[in-house]
């Protein structure tokens, strides 16, 4: 009979795995992002610092999931459940693609956010204490990615105008 | 030679346009999910009356494009900008599907709201004034589905944990 302990035990650790391959295909979001962007350094350095956030988060995942003992063939898997799902919010064929990609990364965020909201109360219910200050510290980072976004939405818009003013929107795009 | 105005006027009349196909994958995101939902009824009320708030939004983004004279012929096209790019985001066939759909649900508030704000930069910077509140009101929506969303999440990861305890995924899972 499966306890209540166990219950949390697992669906804390497929909640872990999930949140693991979110952060991976953040990074083949962001990274291709960073690459093409030319007219907005600000969004570009943001991105950079975020993609190291980001590998940061991917290996307190690591740690916390190494405790369950579930390394090796647990983690194989991962790269297929969320692949596909957001990769096509990155709209690199759009005339207004930072303005879309600003959207979509912001979205994204969110995803990452509720993630782990929903991993702390597992935590939190099931005692999985040490996980706490890891996801705590990974939200955070969520939570200011997704702030700078949104505070830089307005920036990003009228640059974009500004741009697209002066020489369309090839121009303008990245 | 394009005046910054015609510009501003071209980048919100588009914005608009995005804006409304957003909204049209919002009610087909929606609107399945609602139909499946047997053991989350709060949720299902809120979607129900959020489905209620999009098809609102919908008639405010038409009403806004009706003075720019872009109907007819320039709504045909909407459909096809975002679809595909966020549709899978709903996880149907998930073991923890109402877990996913609660994030994808929040990421998709989070694409609406920046795209709101957005367009409330373009239609202050052009003058286009009698949109302002209709874009206000609909983002004001959109936060609050969003603030839901958020502050359910314990609820539906804890009932989500306890129906599984009672009897696996598949009585949990919607």
């Amino acid at each position: 009979m499966a306890t209540e302990q166990n219950i949390l035990r697992e669906l804390f650790v497929t909640g872990l795995k999930n949140a693991h391959a979110v952060e991976k295909q953040a990074l083949s979001i962001m990274t291709p992002q960073v690459s093409r962007i030319e007219n907005y350094p600000e969004v570009a350095d943001r991105l950079r610092l975020h993609i190291d956030e980001t590998n940061g988060q991917i290996g307190r995942l690591d740690e916390i999931l190494a405790e369950f003992d579930t390394s090796g063939s647990a983690l194989k898997d991962l790269g297929l459940s969320m692949s596909g799902g957001m990769a096509a919010m990155a709209h690199t064929v759009a005339g207004d693609e930072i303005i879309k990609n600003s959207f979509a990364n912001y979205a994204f965020e969110h995803f990452e956010i509720a993630s782990y909201k929903s991993l702390l109360v597992l935590a939190q219910d099931g005692g999985f204490s040490r996980a706490v200050p890891l996801l705590e510290q990974s939200l955070g980072e969520e939570v200011s990615m997704a702030q700078w976004i949104d505070e830089s939405l307005p920036l990003v818009t009228r640059r974009y105008a500004s741009l697209y003013a002066e020489s369309g929107s090839f121009g303008a795009k990245v």
